[in-house]
């Protein structure tokens, strides 16, 4: 079968690619061709199928309609303006994520297809305040026009595959950790900077207090999502069809703590702390626990302690070791 | 101060309409001038200030700018293809209530005036199942394009308002009884008939059990919904922009015992059951009571009692009496 993958060349994107070339099958099914799309052409994987590189924006009906054309069974919608981004500029935010989404599932809904859709959303779709345990039932009210984006995806997947458009499942990914390469202007940067740094040796500054609470999910783990979202039974989700998925819920000194058991006292003590105003009044506003009931009957797993995260980051971008 | 109210031609717009050219007021200001616009040109009201009436199509952008060209300070925004409708026919609910919203919402965007808008939105955006009392902070995932598409207007109004494009209240109406006029096509019509229709001496047919629970509010509760929003300090309303409001929750029996205590045993026995699979299949999966707390709170107010509500409507739509 077909699958299209939007948001290619992205960390997730790239990451998704390697697996999906490497296990050739996806929801049960072989892979027979790959279409791989996003605003910078994606690298070519060596694959045993047919792979094909569109570059361009998703706000392009042209592009989309040449996309949907090719009429993709499975459809990984991971494509878009990050946070920061979307914030800092609200046009091209909501012509991308808000346009560029509406834009792919009228193509698919116009197709007469169905494919199973699987839409990358985001925890930034809850604004504080929070309980101390986010439950699956908490409304969805962004502080973020990126949030907002996200959610106006979520209620448009919810609504065309209640209405046999489309058979989509939307993913609400926590914070990834560690995310690697190099540090970026998000807010949330530090999360992973306080780990990925002092493993290479470096210092890394920490702008908020060691006791804020944060859920995370490595990278495989953010992978592992899609592809059981993939093939996840639509009448099993039912109506409901926006997930928000597991991850390990610690404080930041709690993610010291682990890097200090896994690397040493050493690397751990290159985490300065740097308390930044202007990030902890963004940061003391976002969601810190979540209940992922839902996801986790559904069969959605995350690591269970932040050392398996730190693990995995070494595992999968160090080599191995240290 | 001028202000601009959509979809006047409605039931709920001219009831709103008689009430701001009889107040002469809204919000504490006085009304300087009243611009109407429906589909269909509504009714020009006697006024001691300039009214001007629009027909067309609120996804016409070119009407729509001039509306918002005139600079209005309060926006009521009611106008909207209703539920069964926008269900029916999946292009016209979105080309109205999702872009016709949007390109309202963005050309007072681009004004740079950000006026108090107050957006009618509505209980459905809730889907089943619910627990029993539906609190204010439960998610809004909805059974139907209708309710989509106002959770859409409602997230719009949200970020629209966090970035001070615009002023916004959205207010959810529970269902409003008892209707005037003619029995509609919408399931829920019998919510009305069943008190209306005798009132007038003529049977009325009930398709759900009468143990069925949901919550009412009168028109004139709907009115002053609209107007205690428009007065509403953002500030104390906070980012979380739109509010469930407050209504009466009693069962279907409930309802035919306040019709039988005001009217009398003859007339409430006008009431025929008649199973309707079809309806209560729909209805099974409405949303029955809500907490209504942050409204409450606010100072919205409805009828305490059903009788309030058989009251009103032989008040205003039948002259007082029987």
């Amino acid at each position: 079968m077909r699958v299209l993958v939007t948001g290619a060349a992205g960390m997730i994107g790239r990451k998704l690619v390697a697996r999906l070339v490497g296990d050739g099958t996806v929801a049960g099914r072989d892979i027979t061709a790959l279409d791989l799309h996003d605003i910078v052409a994606p690298a070519k994987p060596d694959a045993r199928f047919a792979c094909d590189i569109f570059a361009g924006d998703l706000s392009d009906s042209a592009q989309i309609a040449t996309l949907i054309g090719r009429s993709p069974d499975v459809v990984f919608h991971l494509a878009g303006i990050v946070s920061g981004e979307a914030e800092a500029d609200f046009d091209l935010g909501f012509r991308v994520n808000f346009d560029g989404t509406r834009a792919l599932f009228d193509a698919i809904r116009l197709s007469g297809t169905c494919p199973r859709v699987v839409f990358s959303s985001s925890i930034a779709v809850f604004g504080g305040p929070f309980p101390k345990v986010i439950p699956d039932e908490f409304h969805t009210i962004p502080l973020s026009s990126y949030g907002t984006q996200k959610l106006v995806g979520e209620a448009l997947l919810t609504d065309y595959s209640r209405r046999g458009f489309m058979d989509g499942i939307g993913i609400r990914l926590p914070t990834i950790c560690v995310r690697p390469g190099k540090a970026n202007k998000a807010a949330s940067s530090f999360f992973s900077g306080i780990i990925r740094e002092p493993l290479n040796g470096k210092e890394a500054t920490l702008p908020v207090p060691r006791s804020v609470v944060h859920t995370h999910a490595s990278p495989r783990s953010a992978v592992e999502f899609l592809v059981h979202a993939a093939g996840l039974s639509g009448e099993a989700v039912g109506p409901r069809r926006c997930l928000t998925m597991p991850g390990v819920a610690v404080t930041v000194g709690e993610q010291i703590e682990a890097l200090e058991r896994i690397a040493g006292n050493d690397l751990a003590a290159l985490v300065r702390d740097e308390p930044d105003e202007a990030v902890w009044a963004l940061v003391k506003n976002w969601p810190t626990r979540f209940e992922a009931k839902r996801a986790r009957d559904l069969g959605f797993e995350a690591e269970t302690s932040f050392d398996d995260i730190v693990r995995i980051h070494i595992e999968d971008e160090l080599g191995g070791s240290l």
